[in-house]
């Protein structure tokens, strides 16, 4: 399996997604400031590699620090507002800023060395924990799916976006295990092209089958009986069951509800936000337009055109059929 | 107005939509063969426009003829065959083709001068009577439509798609002239990108407000209260008010009547075919990998992966408020 972020020294190696699947290349961040740029420019994505790579730049940072002691502290906070400025829609990314910082304050009374030894740790066990709790969605997950199922999922919720298995790409894994994939339609995911990019090179480098549809063929695809379930991941998840996710991911609920096919999220609890009550209060980042009006460094459109470049939507708990966590499946009350 | 065919001397002028906006180029058809490749390679599109194309070529070819007189009938059969082998959804193609030939047998005792003569005319006539049905629809289109209106449109059916005016851009227009458009957003529609290439370009150039959005955008433009109304075209109306038009019309369809949001189909009443009773009998194309596969001879993915490109999709006439002609407003029965 990929390795999709590690340290080396005091350095933290991210794989640049940006490149995939032309080239696999390894980005070397020595300072924090180039991991949150990395973080920004979707060189590194996936709501919960996000969240981990944010703190692997956090405890670089801390480690490297050679100012006084005493401002520490407040370096650490700076260092830790840098990364949560990142992005804004994930919620994995301030839950595990909050987890690390909290970490910091438990420790640093036992002074530099050993509070980065705590960190470093930290940081590497939060990694390896990832990839165990994608691992128990994709057993729970798996368990949801009948033999011979084909499964229509967006952008790429998968080993790339996160420390390795992947949540709705997970399920896919844990279902192939059980031979019961028969197709995954991959929707390409405009404008990044999370899905054309990296599902598909994810899932033919483990020999899944996958056929690749742009975004507006998903209702057609659907429509001709070819979908028996869409799974897809979650940037944040409102306590009502309100979800956050790549942009178009709303637009598949709808059609999956009109469809009467099974609509899942697959997502580790840290993707719950329970201090927002519905999914209108999650805010959702805008991108930059050149995104849209570019691909590939090719521009495709009339350069001056005023666009729109929402990055992510929400989908209400009563699309959602089931959100499938590594603790069990949480069937959101309007079902 | 921009031209998008014409006869100079022997040979068929068309404008080569395949490099909008980039450049606008002119693609001189000297041969039956050489239009029916340009139909086949989308440097002309659009259900209409390709109708009355296909029929230039036949008149070209007929005029071109050199050979002894009693087979030109076989020979214009056989160019009509080639005409009609190059798209197969589109019914605006047969009918005009039909339309032609019936045009020929009533004249050819007449003489292959004189034939020539009439079928000449009679193209003139059907490029300019698009243009005037094209008018009546935009005119009786806009009257559905209430100020500072806010329309969201998928490919293009515009003066591009047409011989002039547009059908779905035609509503558009002379909704702007009524000063009744606030907001036209343009899905890009991919893969060949008609949106953010063609119906960006003819609404910029005629200053009416666009904003282009990635097709899977179009449901949360519509959760946000963003969108008034969906207008597009259509290749295929069946008798019951099913409609076929660019894949992803679907899509918007449900999407619109899950957001209370009307409906409409703007298309001459050649687009009708009153032989099929519902769209399943409507032939889908389906085309090249290589569309999606590629952007501007870009590879977007890996190259090996499978690929489901259909051109078109199916919407049911229950999901259709209203459909709009040059003779007035069909609302399917089940609506």
């Amino acid at each position: 399996m990929i390795q999709t972020l590690y340290f080396e020294n005091d350095d933290v190696i991210i794989l640049d997604q940006s490149r995939l699947p032309d080239e696999v290349v390894y980005l070397r961040c020595q300072s924090p400031e180039e991991v949150a740029e990395a973080i920004k420019r979707l060189q590194v994505r996936g709501a919960p590699l996000i969240g981990v790579t944010a703190v692997f730049g956090l405890v670089m940072a801390v480690r490297k620090y050679t100012g006084p002691e005493h401002e520490l502290p407040a370096y650490m906070e700076q260092v830790a507002a840098l990364m949560c400025s990142t992005r804004p829609t994930a919620v994995n990314l301030f839950w595990a800023i909050r987890h690390i910082k909290s970490l910091f304050y438990d420790h640093w009374s036992e002074g530099r060395e050993k509070t980065v030894a705590w960190l470093r740790d930290e940081a590497e066990r939060m990694f390896a924990a990832d990839v165990t709790i994608n691992k128990a969605i994709g057993e729970k997950g798996q368990q949801l799916l009948k033999p011979a199922t084909r499964i229509m999922t967006i952008c790429n919720a998968g080993a790339l976006a996160t420390c390795g298995y992947g949540t709705a790409l997970g399920v896919i894994r844990a279902a192939s295990e059980q031979k019961k994939i028969k197709q995954v339609y991959a929707c390409e995911t405009r404008p990044v092209l999370q899905g054309a990019r990296l599902t598909v090179w994810e899932l033919m480098q483990d020999n899944i089958p996958v056929t690749l549809i742009t975004d507006n063929m998903a209702g057609y695809v659907m429509s001709r009986g070819m979908v028996d379930a869409v799974i897809a991941g979650a940037d944040r998840i409102a306590a009502n069951g309100d979800t956050a996710n790549k942009i178009g991911t709303y637009g598949l609920a709808v059609l999956a509800r009109y469809h009467h096919i099974p609509f899942y999220i697959a997502a580790p609890l840290s993707t719950f936000d329970n201090e927002i009550h519905s999914g209108q209060e999650i805010p959702i980042e805008e991108r930059h337009p050149e995104e849209v009006l570019q691909l590939g460094g090719k521009l495709i459109t009339v350069p001056e055109v005023n666009v729109f470049n929402p990055a992510f939507d929400v989908t209400p708990g009563s699309l959602i059929t089931a959100i499938i966590t590594e603790k069990g499946i949480i069937r959101p009350a309007q079902n």
